[in-house]
């Protein structure tokens, strides 16, 4: 069941400013260059003067990678090329600079916050900032037992919007979603299961990089966890909660509490495109603030992509997680921007337009 | 004919420095990430170590665009959707900055350097340097003339040379290929057609957007230069003569001047592939030091880039030229860079790689 607050937040998200959109079609048609010729930089730029509501849109100049940190119980049945406490490792690892999406995030003047939601254990070291919105030490084992209970769903979701809120209040421009989490390839999978009703064999993936055997136990705990939950697979909440796990939720919460700021995010693999799923259902209107930054290996990506009606900017073949395929698609969105912004028109640099 | 120094500059070009790429292989296996999970990043890292013959590799710090203008007789026959004059146009919007490709290039931290090298006419208070390379006014027009003389020909690949050579005395890490020459995509389509056997209804495309009974005269001005230039297929050089243009010409000696100095080259739409397939009829080593930045709509630029095994990084439904889709592959470059140089190893972080 919807918490009142979050189905008042959902409702309170607004349309995209369609007369922002008119004029950035419009100005699009006077810049020099033929029509349409800038292919999906000039639907982007559109976009975003809907999501901002002037055109042509200010530049992405605060950026914010929100990763979300949670371990899994099912990371225990070796659904992963990699063990549990990686992570932890991981995490340590992103707080001292040398993870992957660090790297880009320096490379793309984005700003890192690391939230752990809910790491089984603690991380060495790590300031009080990072456990803020922890919601518990591991989520449940979804083959078996429900991912949190119900009041933790509810925190969690509310713990996603208080992210949002933080960003935008602080003016963040632009979220970009990021997960780490050994195992959360799986909840992913089962929640586009149950989101978009595609079959275990179909949607499961290799995730990191499992196995033959890895990958029929991952199918397995998917099964198993879609025939324990289906009674309550009407209820959005009661799905995350069931099939999900902490950081799911919050992850959900924060694209509802992005949307409801007229903040965008950029989404990146399987697991914000299970969130994204999840919010869609709670709030349709969250699309409208969302897009996809790449597709990845991860088969339920490319489904819960297509539910959503995203199309995705890059097909890298990453499945590294952490927000890097989302960070990679951010100068897309800058030269889109800068693209509407900067650019003359026919009038100003004197140049003629088509023959008639 | 190829001319001697072309020949003996072709036989120059260095192979990519294995050792250096399997410093690069063995670097990438000890990052904290999922072996193979920065998807096609890792290929481009291990690629730019082979090309600068150490690992990791430096990062793109200096990096030019050349755009090279040409106007060209078929012009006339209507085969673009814009009046030929809007080449010239163009190129003084470069030069005030106005274009996308300046926009794109500003956004990005790229040189701009236009080379007026076939323009049918002056640009308006061009500085001198604009046509220190010009080779004619306008290339023959292909459908019933040779686009240049064997003479200009020769000039022609002797000026993109020098155009590397500069570029790499100036310390250029990165080069990338721009276009600037209204109907310049149907000698492209000419080209293709002629390096790789393609058919001209299969190749040829509607350019800028011209409408269908401009794409048929496209066509028909393609299927009459192939029928024209038969005699000459065999012969590289020659077949640029006939029904490519000076602009083509430079390109390809642009190609063949980065290869023999090391510089990687990102490509951009049909015409830098049309270059490319003439450069690799005339060395076939070149291709190892060109990267395809994207895919643009115009069907000949897919079968050109199929022939040289070039896969391309970005899908964007661009069809602008300019260099706008090379320069967006750019970030894609940085990052592989970024990656390979800055991430923590599995000992220095302190994770623990995959289970046994």
């Amino acid at each position: 069941v919807i918490p009142d607050d979050i189905a008042a937040l959902a409702a309170s998200i607004p349309a995209l400013d369609s007369a922002a959109m008119g004029h950035a079609v419009d100005r699009q048609l006077r810049l020099t260059k033929p029509e349409g010729s800038l292919g999906k930089l000039e639907g982007l730029s559109v976009w975003l003067c809907g999501v901002q509501g002037d055109a042509p849109p200010r530049p992405l100049a605060n950026r914010r990678l929100v990763v979300l940190a949670g371990d899994h119980g099912v990371a225990r049945l070796a659904v992963s090329a990699y063990p549990p406490e990686v992570t932890r490792q991981m995490v340590a690892n992103f707080l001292a600079g040398g993870a992957a999406c660090n790297v880009l995030a320096r490379l793309l003047g984005v700003e890192v916050r690391v939230h752990d939601i809910s790491i089984d254990g603690d991380v060495d070291g790590a300031p009080e900032a990072l456990t803020r919105h922890k919601i518990r030490r591991g989520s449940g084992s979804i083959d078996r037992e429900p991912a949190l209970t119900d009041d933790e769903a509810d925190a969690a979701l509310r713990a996603g919007v208080a992210i949002a809120d933080e960003a935008a209040d602080e003016g963040v421009d632009v979220l970009i979603a990021g997960d780490m989490g050994i195992g959360d390839t799986t909840p992913a999978a089962a929640l586009v299961c149950a989101f978009t009703g595609a079959e275990p064999v179909d949607a499961v993936g290799r995730g990191t990089g499992v196995d033959d055997g890895g990958w029929a136990r991952k199918v397995a705990v998917v099964r198993d966890s879609l025939r324990r939950s289906r009674s309550r697979r009407n209820d959005a909440v009661a799905t995350l909660a069931e099939i999900g796990g902490a950081d799911f939720a919050v992850g959900t919460g924060l694209l509802l509490g992005a949307a409801a700021r007229r903040t965008p995010v950029v989404l990146d693999g399987v697991v914000s495109g299970a969130c994204a799923l999840a919010a869609a259902a709670i709030a349709p209107g969250v699309r409208d603030y969302l897009v996809a930054g790449h597709v990845t290996t991860e088969p339920a990506h490319r489904t819960a992509l297509d539910h959503l009606g995203l199309a995705p900017l890059l097909d890298l073949s990453l499945r590294l997680g952490e927000g890097t395929g989302a960070l990679l698609a951010l100068p897309l969105l800058d030269a889109a921007v800068a693209a509407l912004r900067e650019m003359s028109t026919f009038g100003e640099a004197g140049v003629s337009g088509p023959r008639d």
